[in-house]
């Protein structure tokens, strides 16, 4: 009912039938989520969740592991891509210390959730233990349970943290069955013997634990603490029914991991960029989702989905601010 | 030298190497228009052309020729899909009348460079006479002289007219020496009837002027006074050292023209959107040129370049206002 009147509102705006293409699929999701054929979004939030990843030491990533914490300090500081893009398009940042392997002093306008100081190597243990894997799904959903009382209903999730393309391509195989070297990409930019390395690496961690295939027990055994928390946030966001933009590569196995528990996020969320990350386009298409931008990004920080939300809040200014064929005095198809 | 300083800004901001993929070139090729490190998109702007096209009466089109009109009026009370997006994205809108089959009322907020009503049917006769044609490159021209005079430095081009995609889909082959049936798509929306009709006519119409090879020859027989007035505003958009924002296949056509005249157009020229007809991928490749957004639209109006214009500010922010490396004191690759 809702949503044939939505398509009929959609489909007597003064354009050709389906001419806005994604945005009018967009625009139709939206008002199914608001209930409604004029949805609005409020108070945009991106949160980005930041933690280290035991299996950075062996050499997984292009970048030293140091660079969280750094990486944490520039978003603070408001100097980094995600920064300057939330800036442009009116979203207020969250930034989320999920478990970062550094002290941070005090007094920062950083949201303390740290579960532990970075999961634990793979290729040793589990990332987390039960109890550190609940930890972090509740603290993500208490970082989204306060942007939502603030009156947010639209919110992207972003991360940092050296080494999570390791740990997403891992979680990606077993969620999906696929052979991991299928889910492996260059990361922040590996050369090509770093990639063999990468691959023997994430190879082995398979093996380590052939009996896992639980979504909850893949994710606490391959993924990381700013993953867990992401999959805490978007089952939180959905509850609250908000609309959530997902970012990309490691994102989208958040949500994904999320979809396993429960299919019905999907009808929630928009994918908002494919990444130049080997595996992020098949991952998208086991969702039988489509990204709104291919820009060949590979950042991570949320930036997909800061680029991406003018598009979104364009396709809710057409839905509500398009004049339709009656309205304008223009002449319908022959 | 420039070239090499503008490379070298992207590379140390605080991201891996190439990161935010396509937004640095954009960037790149905005800082070497504006010869500086630190360029700024000033007054944008978005000219709509307007005008009717004689082989429209032979059912080229799924809507009928008066649409043509009907949508101006629709653009002069903001209520098309590009007033929407110009509104939300801060982009000054000019309508023109380049030739509309209409007698408009005065005290419009219309641009009055009405060459004739409507081209000439290309059935019959060449679109234009070469003076009619020579009168439309001038007309789009001066519209941009002003424009440029009040302070923008970049601009987008748009167009409505009813038979225009046959216009652009002849030009193209004519342009380009491919067979024409691989110029031509759906336009609107044509069944698989009227699209066979519209192969059989501008097939009829290409055989008609074997002769005709120069790119004005081109324009002015197969063309249309909106495509001829985009050629002569690209034109002169170059001349004045102007960022030009491209539209959909229409608008990609005129492009085309005006870098057969001179390939230098093309360092100013961004590419928006490639659109769901069917041609305007293949013409971008001829061009060697990659679009922003790939959403499949097919609206024209230039909605691809409202659209896109977030991102293109988003390349330009992130040049001026990314921390680098050193700045933020994060580690760069080991």
């Amino acid at each position: 009912m809702l949503s044939s009147e939505l398509q009929h509102t959609i489909d007597y705006k003064t354009k050709p039938l389906g001419a806005l293409g994604h945005l009018e699929q967009i625009a139709h999701k939206i008002g199914m989520v608001q209930k409604t054929t004029s949805p609005k979004l409020l108070n945009p939030h991106m949160v980005v969740f930041a933690a280290d990843h035991g299996i950075a030491k062996e050499g997984v990533s292009a970048y030293p592991q140091e660079v969280t914490y750094q990486m944490v300090m520039n978003f603070l500081g408001g100097g980094a891509a995600i920064n300057v893009f939330c800036r442009q398009n009116g979203i207020d940042i969250r930034i989320v210390d999920a478990g970062v392997h550094f002290d941070f002093p005090e007094g920062l306008n950083l949201i303390d959730k740290k579960v532990r100081k970075s999961s634990r190597n793979i290729l040793e243990e589990p990332a987390m233990t039960v109890q550190e894997y609940q930890q972090a799904l509740e603290n993500g959903q208490s970082v989204v349970v306060e942007i939502a009382a603030a009156g947010s209903n639209i919110i992207g999730f972003g991360e940092m943290g050296i080494g999570n393309t390791s740990a997403s391509s891992l979680m990606m195989s077993k969620l999906f069955h696929v052979p991991v070297v299928t889910c492996i990409g260059r990361g922040t930019g590996l050369n090509d013997d770093q990639l063999q390395n990468k691959i023997h690496l994430l190879s082995s961690a398979i093996e380590k634990y052939p009996d896992i295939d639980e979504v909850d027990d893949i994710a606490r055994t391959f993924g990381g603490l700013e993953i867990a928390q992401m999959i805490g946030a978007m089952e939180e966001a959905y509850r609250q029914n908000m609309l959530i933009m997902v970012d990309g590569f490691i994102a989208t196995v958040a949500a994904a991991a999320a979809w396993k528990k429960n299919p019905e996020i999907l009808n929630n969320c928009i994918f908002c960029h494919v990444s130049d990350e080997n595996a992020h386009l098949q991952l998208l298409e086991f969702l039988g989702q489509k990204a709104l931008l291919h820009l060949n990004l590979r950042l991570g920080e949320g930036t997909g989905c800061a680029l991406a939300y003018p598009l979104i809040q364009s396709a809710v200014n057409f839905l509500n601010e398009m004049s339709s064929f009656e309205e304008a005095h223009v002449s319908n198809k022959e």
